[in-house]
């Protein structure tokens, strides 16, 4: 049994999707593990990690549409406003998705399905710099 | 330390929740692992999963009843629409509950509470067939 | 490679998030695992797991809120009501949030963010005693 561990960085310019499916490939083949389970957790709590279709690109952004009106800037009864109106917002829509996603492998290969990617979703306007851990263990 | 892995499939007719404990329980038992850490992954991204209570069958019609509520068909600013009404909320639930769930396993059961069970959580109005993949690793 | 697992109780008052990063902190440094996955699973359909920021308390006062006003007692239309007014309202919000986390752990420690804490997020008005599985596996 083996395992391996990496962090990559995301730089993110907006509010949005961001794809990490090649990365998360490149990791899981450069393990040489063939049946296992690899993780990725994100290592923050104003953006969030999601698997979605990347066929079409209109459904990143109908998703990101779908959040930002369910979680609107702006809502009058948000005390914590400190550090700006994406702020609190943005750690609800964390909340709401996802920090860490498990995902078997096969054949080398993590098993996702045609059309699932992994993505990580930032919720905050400005750009930041975000960290994902990917961890593999299988054999 | 040993792994298994297998790909269920599951046939949904129309939106709501279709039970697989116990085709996991089954496979967790089958695995011959005492203490471990099952994972349930679903390979679709317009349906999902979902640790719910399944004593009362109500709560699943309750459950399925409000995320029909919160994402509607009809949206008018949805833009991903040429796959049916009902494709871009199927996404949007999806990312509102769970691709992947993890769950320990002791005494070669998985540690599901009294009331747990585990669903697959249909989005997409008519009839699908689904893949789970579940994995465990243990001994 | 090496297992380890443990359950901990947590006694909540009433509905808000109730942090347990110190519990799974020191069930990481007693297993003696440096690399490896921990997973947390919380064993109820009426409260959940989730990963937030531990600096501002504010933070888990307006998530709370919001999942109070987006998931309100008393929407006429839930046939599950003869638990109490806010137990289907729970499992809804129990839907929403996770059940289960995964989080690599890396040189005897889970790689949570600077501002990172795991959380039982409880769902219910009244006192309740809340059982969490802590798995970790690795070497």
């Amino acid at each position: 049994m083996q395992q391996a561990i990496e962090r990559i960085s995301v730089a993110t310019q907006e509010q949005g999707l961001y794809e990490v499916t090649s990365s998360l490939r490149a990791f899981v083949g450069d393990s040489g593990i063939g049946l296992g389970l690899v993780t990725a957790y994100v290592r923050h709590t104003s953006c969030s990690l999601l698997i979605q279709e990347n066929a079409d690109p209109d459904v990143q952004v109908d998703l990101a549409g779908f959040f930002r009106r369910l979680v609107p800037e702006g809502m009058d009864w948000l005390i914590h406003t400190t550090e700006g109106p994406d702020d609190m917002p943005a750690h609800i829509k964390a909340a709401l998705t996802q920090t860490s996603i498990g995902i078997p492998v096969s054949e080398g290969r993590p098993v996702l399905g045609t059309w699932q990617g992994l993505y990580l979703f930032e919720h905050r306007s400005q750009p930041h710099r975000r960290e994902i851990v990917f961890h593999i263990i299988g054999e």
